[in-house]
């Protein structure tokens, strides 16, 4: 598989836009505080300059750095003190526009490079500048990507092509490292995670002399655009390359060799952040092995890398996968609670416990994981996932925001006032700086980066969601569509049309209310109703000729006490527990009835035809943007919609028959069931 | 993967055995009517020489060739006329003990070759050889092995190891190579095709200059155990390696290309006797993709062999693997008789359509191909598969010999005293002589060939059973067991007690009376009781709440009458159709009592039960054979064992318990259901 030679540059494209008197600005541009030669500044001037030219024309004056920048009409970049008027903190940034005179203000040359992409998101958008005053700070102090990159260059669960950070067991640098930077640092990313959690072969050499060289020239360019680099860690390293017998993390030899280690891997690599790790989890080597705890291995690693600032981002995702179907005591969604929460206030402060948005696996429904906010003791990250490994390969179109709005917005009630997962997750809940919010990406060297290009919608959506987590789904489409796809107010509503309700129709034609996992093992995308019924990974639905679901109430598996109260009592009965997540938390009879009046068994068939349904209107809608969009975006959508309208109609006709034929209740409409 | 360095011989390890009075014989070994300069006579008198030190340590003395050899004692090897006395007609023999004299006669070399194996068999079974008068002739005129050989070193559902043929797209040729000649000789075998019936890649290249040196050097030690040498054949080749851009069989290009290939292959490989071919099958390209009929294709390959004796074996494994599950109608199981039919009769004489026993695919209970005497006609061969695709991997122990048997014994009602399948397919129907059958067979690069050593009375089991079809599958074991595990009368006794019934275990506690299937997609080992139900190959049980089964009498898809009456009208009713065969021809209640007085689903629930308690009883009997049993052999089959009971409890408990799940019926005797 070759690399991909020539690719876009999506919302960064700069194609001429409306100037709507926004061109003279850039006839002068002072900075003031900033210098011109520190490469994030730089980075920003560059954006300025090629943007002004691209959507409006304008060739960008650089008029000077000092004092006159206050009384010049133009763009000003100004330096503003920690405590200034208009509340701009670390990050953040003041974008004001005043009699002629723009000022993007900022604390740090981060702020100001996002102030500057902010400007140029609103010329893209095509409004005009004058008199705007926005003051933005970053809700959460870490706003990450996770790439699942293997150093062969396949990229797991990855839906959009090879991997553009390797191929053939060696790291790539080429103009598409840069490109990818700009791309993060424009909606806000200021973290990567380049190689899967899985570390196997060759990344598990990536902290060796062998690629330390490419490993801190890449490092840089990302500093370049104010991102830390990250490395994911082979937790097993001391074994697998530094010559040990053991991984123990109380052994003194391997405290040694970590110690070491870190110290070299931070003094070769100057823009390293840390780690992220994943251990003892799906046959990786892990803490438990010694019988030691996850907080023994977090911290072991983290008192290395501390005297470099550097912090270890350590994964949730810990539980049994050699379950037994015959088994409905041991319940998965109970595990990664079960194995951190006993441990909650032992983490080290550099150490960030990263968590799963749902206690399964990134399923189109799940409840909150009660880890978030349960942990009240611990840094904790928010980990999402933005590539469509069950929500539809990027093949469906799935737009994810309005999921991870839900995850953000949820109460978690452990502490009053500052309770959401959204609160937690930025700092607010327990005043710490080491939290935010990871998404595992869904890029590769596609040319268009995300496969399908609605997909990118995700993409850009997570960072600016991550950014501010206060931005709604919809605005972050007002922001995304005129930026990538048009600025026609017909074509944005249409696609706005097909987006927004995206992620409810495709829950709508696969697994219902809650139940998730009816998926073609392994590979995860097309119907498979008993696919993982029978199998050892602890995701099972338990329907029955009489009814579907899992008992996790009190009288089952008592996940439901997971949660805090009001939470654990609304979840624990089956008339309050929100019916989307009734089959995770209750099993059911078919006849059960619903808010709605339907019978669970109706609502089953009812929604598969539906589902279906709302595909296919999104697949008209589209064809009637023939024209109107981007001849290759329009070919490439609706070659992706065909596809989805097949996958749809298989689960639809899939659920249903199975369902049928299971209860003998027929559905009330007579539709076709097979 | 590295080929294993040393391999065993099976039965042909010639180890000391009891004498009984046999060693005299070897001191004058007279030769009447052949030449000691023949090569497979050269291997004759080579096995008796080694089998005579081994066995008995007995030194055989060549006496000589010529007249004397009739008076004397000892053992004559002797060329009789083609009408002799005793009835040896080609390739069989007479193997006759008088007055310490004991004849091995027979008509040509290749029969020669088998008397002398047969009579080291009596040695090696511990037999006396006096008295002895046997006279044995093949009932078919081709018994062949099928390897399915990747030329990768792979094997298409092999499970001993690698290939011995083949390896790095290169072909093995090793002393491996001769071992492997002698034991199908031993047995009858006497053609044999090398790579698998996909073929692809570099295995396209195997009739050109690349390998044909190679593979002629193969080809001639065959050839000096009497064993004609075939390969698959890409029917594509014209495209693939020829430079055309056609494969249309009455292309005139075509044509002319194969004549010249074949005048090529079968010079460059003197012992070259034809071609398998695999054609419009999975994937595979054919005649079909020029709108022209099977016999097109085959006619043209076969026309252009005939010059040199080769015969061309076509495949009918063509049905529509695209299949929709929501269609009821189509029916794969019609698909190899529809498709070959109407051409009865339009297939040349060196052409012999190659027809798995079962219209699907090797499961544990097929009804016998309608094709099979429905070809009036045509020469026909049987494949079936000795490699346990569908029958345990080599994991769980299944003999297939009494399945072979019901084929080979079943009433086509084809023609009036000589309908049984075994009569098709030996010519006594149609008096033709290009016949016979085919075991896509089980052996690898493992050290015992087989990967159980218990699936090696497969391996023997098949050539002894193509060679004499009367044999029973006691009979076999009978000399199988001595011959490679002990002569004793215990082990022998509880050896036959787990082989005898093993496939009834094996079919007990898998798929229930003929539905087939309920297996892991791709993988074919293990329960997946969905796994095909919503998939594209055709293979559905259609199981609801109320049944199971699939419809196929005149009131369904209509299969039934592909057979000839009575079989037709036996299939065709409830009442009448073979119970083990129930869920194939019809959909029924699970309530339906069967002959047996119990209901479907209690047949179901006890056959998983029952079959679940064989195979553990089967495990404990061979703990039982623990020091009386060579010590390797031991270990090799009671790991398998461990295997084969996680295999057949996982198979009962998910049966059962879908089962259960969706009738919600209950176990009469209570017994745990999930």
């Amino acid at each position: 598989m070759e690399q991909v030679s020539k690719w876009k540059q999506l919302w960064l494209s700069y194609e001429k836009k409306a100037e709507n008197g926004n061109a003279s600005y850039f006839q002068n541009v002072w900075i003031q505080g900033f210098s011109m030669e520190e490469p994030v500044v730089k980075s920003a001037l560059k954006e300025l300059t090629d943007g002004a030219l691209g959507m409006l024309g304008a060739k960008v004056q650089t008029a000077g750095e000092g004092e006159n920048a206050a009384k010049s009409s133009g763009i000003v970049l100004q330096r503003l003190e920690e405590n200034n008027e208009a509340g701009v903190k670390a990050e953040g940034y003041v974008l004001k526009e005043e009699d002629g005179r723009l000022t993007v203000g900022a604390t740090d040359e981060k702020g100001l490079l996002y102030g500057v992409f902010h400007l140029l998101r609103l010329i893209s958008m095509e409004k005009s500048l004058a008199g705007v005053c926005k003051t933005c700070n970053p809700d959460n102090p870490l706003r990450m990507f996770n790439h699942w990159d293997n150093m062969d260059g396949s990229i797991e669960r990855g839906y959009s092509g090879r991997s553009f950070f390797f191929a053939d067991d060696d790291v790539i640098i080429n103009e598409r490292t840069r490109d990818y930077a700009r791309l993060m640092a424009s909606i806000g990313i200021n973290g990567t995670v380049i190689n899967n959690v899985n570390v196997k072969q060759a990344a598990s050499w990536l902290i060796t002399d062998r690629f330390f060289e490419k490993v801190a020239q890449m490092a840089e360019i990302f500093a370049e655009y104010g991102i830390k680099f990250f490395l994911s860690l082979n937790y097993a390293s001391t074994i697998e390359i530094g010559g040990l017998d053991s991984a123990d993390p109380l052994d003194e030899r391997v405290i040694a060799w970590w110690k070491e280690k870190m110290k070299e891997c931070f003094t070769k690599i100057p823009n390293l952040g840390g780690f992220l790790v994943k251990a003892d989890s799906e046959g990786r080597p892990g803490p438990f092995t010694y019988g030691r705890t996850q907080a023994d291995g977090a911290n072991m690693l983290a008192d290395a890398a501390l005297p470099y600032g550097g912090i270890i981002i350590w994964r949730c995702f810990v539980y049994n996968c050699q379950q037994d179907w015959r088994d409905y005591k041991t319940d998965r969604a109970r595990a990664g609670y079960d194995n951190f929460i006993k441990m909650d206030g032992d983490y080290h402060d550099n150490v960030i416990l990263q968590i799963k948005n749902g206690p399964m696996d990134f399923q189109i429904r799940e409840p909150i994981s009660p880890l978030l906010g349960g942990l009240k003791k611990t840094n904790q990250m928010l980990e999402v996932q933005v590539a469509q490994e069950y929500t539809g390969h990027q093949i469906d179109v799935c737009y994810l925001i309005p999921m991870f709005k839900e995850v953000l917005d949820f109460h978690t009630y452990c502490k009053p006032g500052a309770d959401t997962v959204a609160d937690v997750i930025s700092g607010r809940t327990m005043g710490n700086k080491n939290t935010g919010m990871a998404a595992v990406i869904n890029t590769g060297n596609d040319a268009n980066w995300t496969g399908n290009y609605l997909a990118a919608a995700n993409l850009y959506g997570f960072g600016r969601l991550a950014f501010q987590t206060s931005l709604s789904a919809e605005e972050i489409l007002d922001e995304w569509i005129p930026m990538s796809i048009s600025t026609d107010a017909e074509v944005i509503k249409t696609v706005k049309g097909i987006l927004l309700p995206s992620r409810a129709t495709y829950e709508k034609y696969t697994s219902p209310l809650g139940i998730g996992w009816m998926v073609t093992p392994h590979v995860h995308y097309g119907c498979s109703v008993d696919g993982y019924e029978y199998d050892r990974w602890g995701t099972y639905h338990r329907a029955d000729h009489l009814g579907i679901g899992v008992d996790r109430t009190d009288a089952g598996t008592g996940y439901v006490r997971q949660y805090y109260e009001p939470n654990a009592s609304a979840y624990n009965s089956l008339e309050s527990c929100p019916e989307e997540l009734l089959l995770f938390f209750h099993h059911v009879p078919y006849t059960h009835v619903l808010k709605t009046g339907k019978t669970l068994i109706q609502h089953i068939y009812d929604s598969h035809f539906e589902g279906y349904e709302e595909a296919e209107g999104y697949a008209k809608a589209w064809e009637g943007l023939e024209g109107k969009v981007d001849e290759e975006v329009f070919a490439n959508v609706k070659e992706r919609f065909d596809r989805q309208l097949r996958n749809a109609r298989d689960w639809r006709d899939q659920v249903n028959t199975y369902f049928y034929r299971k209860s003998g209740i027929p559905d009330e409409k007579g539709r076709t069931i097979y």
